[in-house]
Formats: C-alpha cells, structure tokens, sequence
C-alpha cells in the first residue's frame, strides 16, 4: 500500500460538471511533452476557489502555481532515487533524500530510525498551531520488470499519455512519492507565501511499506514516536484518491494482510531427493513440487475464491446496516463496465452481481499466490524431479482477524493435512484498521472534496492494505484517512503515473492535487472552515 | 533418454570378484589429472580375454588400448560443441560434427535429414556382412545450469573423482556422447586392426531426443529409413550399462514419455485479469495461478503418486509371472541403501518396500512436474494477482498406453472438471516400447557380460523412456537393446560425467566400455562366438 488501498480501477458514469480554473501561467514544464486538448487544458486544477476562500489562501494558491516547475522537479528528483526495499536497491540513498526534502518543506527536525529491516524517519513541524496532524509516509517502491515498461522506470519522464493527459511515469509516481510531493509543495507554498503553516505536523516514514511493513512497529512505537503521536488529532496519508473519471474515493480502512512465502523442500519434508533427479525415478520418489501444489490446493475452494483455511472464517465481522449502505451507493455510482476493462477482465470472480462483488471487495479476506516457482522453467522440458519448491501468497484480513492468528492458522490447517513440512515464512503483515465516517479528519476531508464540486464515494474499507492499525487501534486510535485530489495509475505493474497535467476537467493534475493539500490543513486546523 | 532409462542409482551390494586386464600404456591421457590408486588402476579394463577370444579380436583390442588417446580426445571434440536442443544451441554444428564423426569411423555414407525441428542423421556402414545391426544416436544434450557445475560444462575437462576415478565431465557426457564415441571407438580398433567390420550398421540418429523426439517420426518413417531398418536383426542403443558398484543392466524396454505445458491464462480463461494487477482485487478477481494449482491437483493423489487422469489406468498391463521374477531377483540383489543415498531421498514413495518399490518403477505410469512458474518470483513479496501460470509436466507411459490416447484424456480430464481453458500443449512423447529377453540381440547381450564376470540384471522395463516403440513396434518390430559396459552419472543433472579411468575392479572405464563394444559386434555377427 497505501496507494494500494485506492484499486486503479474505480470509476463513476457519474458526469458533472466542476468549477473551471485557469491553468497556472508559471507551469515550468517542456510543453514539447504536452498534447492536450485546448477545452481539456483550460480545465486544469478544476478545484473551485471558494474551497479555499475560508482562509486569507489565494496567496497560498498563488504560490502553488507559481512553484509547480519545482514541485514536479522534486518529485522527478524523488523518483530517480530508486528505492526497491524487496531487493534493497537505493533505500539508504532515499532515506536520506526524504529526510532531506522533509527539511526543506520546513520540518525542524526529521531523525532516521534505525530498524531490523530498513530505516525509518520521525520528523516533525513545530508551527506553534493549535492542532497536530499526524501523516504517514513511505519512501519505498516496488520492484520494476524494466522490459515491461515503455520509458525506463526511473528516469522520472514527462509523458503524454492520451486522453489522460501529461503525466510522470515512473516507478513510485502514485504508490507514493507523486502524493507525497504534492502535499510536500503545499508546505511550500504556504510558507513561500508568507504565511505559518497552520497545524503541527509529526511524519512517520517507513521503507518496507511493499515489504509488508515487516519492522513498522519498531519505528511507530518507540516511545518519542509515541509521545509525538500522542499529540495528533489524526493521521493523513497523502493519496491520489481519485479514479480516471474523476470520482473521490474516501476509505474507511484498510484490509491487513500477512505475506508469505511456503517452501516444500526435500531437505525440510524428509521425503523426495535433496537434488533433482531423474523424472523416471517418480514411481519411487515423492516430489516435494507436488507436495506443494497439493498443499496449496487446500487453503482456497476449488474455483480458487473463498479460503478454505481452518477456522480463520469465524473470525470475519459482516458488514453493518451502515456500511451496507455505502456499497449501495458505490454500486450505483461506479461505472462497473469501465472498472472491468480497467480490471482487464471480463467476468467478476463467480459471475456475481456488481454490488456482491463490490460487497466481498470490501469485506471479504482472500488468499492470494503473487507467484510460483520450482523446477525446470525454461524453454522447451526438462525431465526432472525437482527437489524444492517456492509460493509467495498473500493473505487479506479483515476485522477482527489478527495477523499472528491467521499465521498459527496456515501452519495449523497445513500440518493438520500432512504438510506440517512446508516451510511457511511470514515476510511481513500487520492487522487490518478501521476509522469511523463519523471522526472528524474523514469529515475535514468530504467538506473539502464536496467544495470541488464532487461528492466523494466513501468505501467501507479499501480492497489493499496499510499498516494504519498502528495507529487506529489502541493505544493511539487515531482516525486516519487517505486525502488528496490527483490521479494515477500502474502502481505495482509497468508504466505508473502520476498526473501532472489533467487532460479532463474532473480530474485533476498535480497543482490540482497540492491545492487541495493546502486546502485540508487549513480546513484540519480550523475544521469549521472546510 | 536413452540414458534415463539407466536411472543412475541401480547398484549392488554383490561384490564378486572378476579377471582383471593390464591397464592400456597407450593411454594417452594427462597423468596429472589422475589420482587411481594402484590396486584400481591394475585392474582398469577388466573385461576378461575369453569374452573375446573367440575371433581373432586379440589385435582388435590391442588397437583399442592403443588408440585412446584418441578416443578421450574424440568425445572431447563432441562435447565442447554444444548441442542442446530446447535452447537451440549448437544444434546445427553439432549435426555437422556427428556426421563427420560417423564418416570417420567408416560409415560410407552419413545424410542428413531434415525434420520441422531439428535435423535427423542416416549414415550406413556397408561390410559385406551378413547381418546388419540398426544403431540409436541422440546428438543433443539437456540443458545446463552452469553455476551448480564444479567445472564449465562444455569444457570437457578430465576430472579426478574420488571413488570413481579419472572422469570426463562436461554436458552430455554420459547421456550420450560418451557411450556412443565408445562405439565408434570400436569401429576405429576393428579399422585400424585390418579386419573387416563384422556387420553392417545402420545408424539413426536424431538430435531432439532432450525434446521427447517430437519429430522422430519424421526421420524414421521415411521410406529410405524405413527400407534400411527392414535389413537389420535389431537394434542397439550405445550405453553406460554399469552402475557405481559395477553392476550391469539390461533393460527390456522402456517407459513412454507424454511431456506438456500446461498454461492457465486470463487470456484464455476469459476470466481473471489479462495483465498482472493488484492482489487486493482477488474478491472480485479469478486467479489464472489459482486455476492452473487446482487443475493440476487433480491429476494426482493427494500424496503427489498416483496418477489421477480419467481413464488412463485402465490401459496399465500388470507384469507377467516372468516379469514379476525379475523384480524379485532385482530386489534380491540390488543394494537398496545404496540406491537410496545415491538418489538422495530417506524413503520409498509410501514407505514401501524395496521390492514393491522396485515393481512400480518398472510397471507404473507416473504424472510428474518438472517446473512451474507463474506471477512474482523474486526476492520478498509483490502484491500482485498473476494472470498466467505455467507448468511442465512429464507423463511416463506403461505398456499398453498410447501417447496420443493419455493426452486426449489430460484434455478429457480438465474440462471436465472445469479446466478446459488450460491449454496443454505437447512438447514430445512417444510411446513405451517392449523387447523380450528371448530375443537374438538381448541374449547376446547378455552372453557378453556374462564372459565379463558379472551376471547382468535383467529389468522388465527402465523407468525411463527412449522413442524405440518406432524400431520394436509393427512394421520392424526389432529387439532394441541398450548395450555397453562403463559408468557414468549425473545425466539431466549438474557435473555430469563419464568414468575414463575407474578406480573400481567391477566397474569398466572408456577403454572397458570399447572392449564391449567390440566383443559385442563380433558376437552378434556369429551369435554362437557370444
């Protein structure tokens, strides 16, 4: 996660109209990069004025404008880093680069926090404010399968891309850094203009949030972390939560999720060669490869849907009368054609209707193989009996399931079916959260999103997962919420974006987003304002 | 195969003792690689003198030992040319060379001939002689994993092996090239010894036989082929017939091999996702990775053993009482700890006995995976929901199976179950193939070793496969034996070698495995010389 949380693919047939503003005279880009269409040009950074018209901020706006040639120059800056945790590549160079971009937007002090895994930051922005907003950043990315892309992935290029607009493709660009800058810019801004920021502001970062989040809680509860939380009305992940039509998606938590790695080997099972052999030596030898293929095949149904694991189920809390309403109004509001083709599918899972399937989207846990291997995979056959092999799965939770439960869980159900054998190695996970529409950060958010003239779509929860429940669950229960106007695409797969500038009027681009990061402080500070 | 159907591990706890010949001093070879202790190194080549005493093969075999500087030098040249089929590697050269290698040897003429992959070779020696012996060559290799090797596969490096002796390890060492220049080694003694080759040869050679000889068929159904093969009284498939305790094994028969790959896709499905996307979308999401572990779990036992393929056993002959006493005096007198260790594993498939063990190995079919891929497959996690998967699966065939019958009910079996959209693809197969131990070439075979010392176990079938169903099966219907006495290990595998100089008494060496070869020319023209 955190971009996770928000699937690529929602989007409304919804089409209204939004307040139009001008496009910002500064814009410092190649315009060389840029084919968009004059009606779609004028509609950049829809985000109607009087959304920030409470406060005295059309200075503040002025300076967004005025900046964006260096806002979309740090985050190119940003994403050159490459900072693959899974393979290590960059993450010291990053850490520090974060640390010092967060100096720059006016944190007074951003400190690494050494883990077991990677490092993470506490910085915090002591604006002498009333109130403290807490905001959770990674500064990790996923790994890249260069060839897949169409620009390389960290080369941070402007792109157009048709009928969305200019974008910067690059690894990172939504999933995370792209958001992140932007919210980084609106501190920029304010302070550029003159003016204090108007909350304080305590940032947690971590470097394995595509790990899992495997040593999260090394960071987040050290005891200054916790003090500093301890301050804070709430928790802000910088998002671009709007989908390709523009819709706003606003969560109300997030799935947990334990990731693991199941090896069956003949070294661990006792049975089957500890080297491959020969396949005509099968009638003789058992083959830990279909150890692991028969073992697999237990923890779904047989259509490869629900978990079939023992007794993780009882675990699983239905959705509330309240919640239920949302996913009637998400499934009449999203446009379940264009969300299928963003999918790349034809068919939801078991040919269900679209509000079950928006229902089990939110409130069902799955079991996932991100991959397999073992054997021979190369051209042509190999007429082995290969000694060991490899699945990565993942596991989504749902409250009140709890990570180490469903862990002893798998390890149950499997030794229970005779593959106590199979290695299960946990690479990271953390338990699902939940924040109420009720808490006041959630509410700050719909007030500024319904000023841009669109009434968000609030999810029960998201379909991916953050390690938020650090934060939402005792002790801290801080309500957190993923805010920020924006769109992008391709996280985890090839070519992400993020965009910079919106070739269609509801959607917008990265002035669009940082405008409505300056909105949400001065509504969060002052929430009569939003 | 044809090496596989030699499962490496066969071996003996019987030590007898057998005449021991003078070790060659023409040998030459570099002495510095060697480390044979001078008991082993006395009794090299212990192939006694009356198994060839009955022509006048005494200066044959002088030639033998004179030339084996030669010979080693011979299947150096072989091996240091790449020839492996599935990657398309030095396939074309290799064809070239072995041609050359054939004419050489005294083949009159050697043709190529052209198949849709890759290239056949007929080449025949006309003697003048009564009888006409068929010979089997495979002139590709199996694929290498070049880091797992001690040494570089292709290098051919002579290679002191501790309890072995004096090897030549390199790719295709002893599967094939290495029995199979053992032969011609022996046509270059009879040559070189003025005498007159005592049978004619024709020889078939194929280079996709790592491929499971997808177009075999295309080469030995040709009418030239088909015509020449109609002269001959059998055929012999040049082998490393000892296992490391000496043991000699005679083969009659072998299994069929169905090899496939087995694709579930969204693609094909029409259901799940057409490129990879995020994992928290699985409850809406078929997985195509899900699809293929489940399809696939139905084709066996839960245990991974038995096949579970609609159909298929209904075609399994079960052993005759002659078969059945086979397997009583293999398990009588084959080392069962040895051949465990040597396989690697600490129990039979089921914990069977040995004997029972022994008796599936040679009477059952096997549904085997040799690799699977599918999804993220590198270092940590990657959250995402695959779109294709892949396996390769090798499926061993008993008599009275049919190649083309178990593949139509692989595709029976899966859409049956729901499975039908994964594609099954064959990559080769044939079907298995029967000789009987009454027939003219096996029991000359068997004389041969007999004069060696050490009475050879007779197996009712290998576990492994070779195309021979082409030779013994209606037209021909010739017995196919393999024949050739040395050692060798690690075919399909890393450090694949051939023993040149055996530190063993009952294991022979190249110079031992010539000596064979010659002995056995001779018997099979006059079958009562045997």
């Amino acid at each position: 996660m955190n971009r996770t949380d928000r699937p690529d693919a929602w989007t409304s047939g919804a089409a209204r109209d939004s307040e139009v503003r001008v496009s910002p005279r500064q814009l410092d880009l190649d315009r060389r990069d840029v084919l968009i269409g004059a009606a779609a040009g004028a509609a950049l950074f829809a985000l109607p004025r009087s959304a920030r018209a409470a406060g005295d901020l059309s200075s503040v706006h002025a300076q967004v404008d005025k900046q964006m040639g260096e806002s979309v120059a740090r985050l190119q800056e940003w994403i050159r880093q490459p900072s693959i945790s899974a393979q290590n590549i960059g993450i010291q160079e990053c850490c520090d680069l974060t640390m010092r971009l967060l100096r720059d937007a006016g944190f007074g002090s951003a400190s690494k926090i050494p883990t077991e895994g990677h490092p993470g930051i506490l910085a915090t922005y002591e604006a002498g404010a009333k109130r403290t907003l807490a905001v959770y950043f990674m500064y990790d990315v996923k790994q890249v399968e260069e060839k897949e892309w169409s620009v390389p992935p960290f080369a941070a290029q402007l792109v157009d891309r048709p009928e969305v607009g200019k974008v910067l493709m690059g690894r990172g660009a939504v999933n995370q850094k792209g958001p992140e800058a932007s919210f980084l810019a609106a501190l920029h801004a304010i302070r550029a203009a003159g003016q204090k920021l108007p909350v304080n502001l305590v940032l947690v970062a971590e470097g394995e949030e595509e790990l899992g989040s495997p040593h999260f809680s090394q960071i987040v509860q050290r005891p200054e972390v916790q003090a500093a939380l301890r301050r804070c009305s709430g928790i802000m992940l910088p998002s671009a939560a709007q989908n390709v039509a523009g819709e706003i998606n606003v969560t109300l938590g997030a799935k947990g999720v334990l990731e693991l790695e199941l090896e069956s080997s003949g070294e661990k099972w006792g049975r089957g060669p500890t080297r491959d052999i020969h396949s005509g030596q099968k009638p003789a030898v058992d083959s830990p490869v279909w150890h692991l293929v028969q073992a697999l095949s237990t923890l779904v149904a047989p259509d490869g849907n629900d978990p079939a694991i023992d007794g993780i189920e009882s675990a699983v809390r239905p959705l509330s009368a309240d919640e239920k309403r949302m996913v009637d109004e998400l499934a009449r509001r999203l446009d379940e054609k264009l969300m299928m083709k963003e999918l790349s599918i034809q068919h939801w899972a078991r040919d269900l209707d679209f509000r079950t399937t928006l229902e089990r989207l939110v409130s069902r846990p799955t079991v996932n193989i991100e991959g397999i291997v073992g054997g021979y995979t190369g051209p042509g056959g190999k007429t082995i009996l290969p000694h060991r092999a490899l699945a990565k799965v993942d596991i989504r939770l749902v409250p009140e399931m709890k990570a180490k439960e469903v862990l002893a869980a798998v390890r149950g159900h499997l030794a229970k079916r005779g593959y106590g054998d199979i290695e299960v190695r946990q690479l990271g996970g953390y338990d699902p959260n939940t924040t109420s529409k009720d808490a006041g950060p959630v509410q700050t958010a719909v007030a500024v999103y319904r000023k841009s003239g669109i009434e968000p779509l609030l999810w029960p929860r998201s379909g991916g997962s953050w390690p938020g429940f650090y934060f939402t669950e005792k002790p801290l229960q801080l309500p957190a919420i993923h805010f920020g106007l924006g769109y992008g695409h391709g996280a985890h797969s090839k070519d992400e974006f993020y965009v910079i500038e919106s070739a269609k009027p509801k959607v917008q681009g990265m002035a669009g987003a940082i405008h409505s990061f300056v909105d949400y402080l001065y509504a969060f500070a002052s929430p009569s304002h939003a």
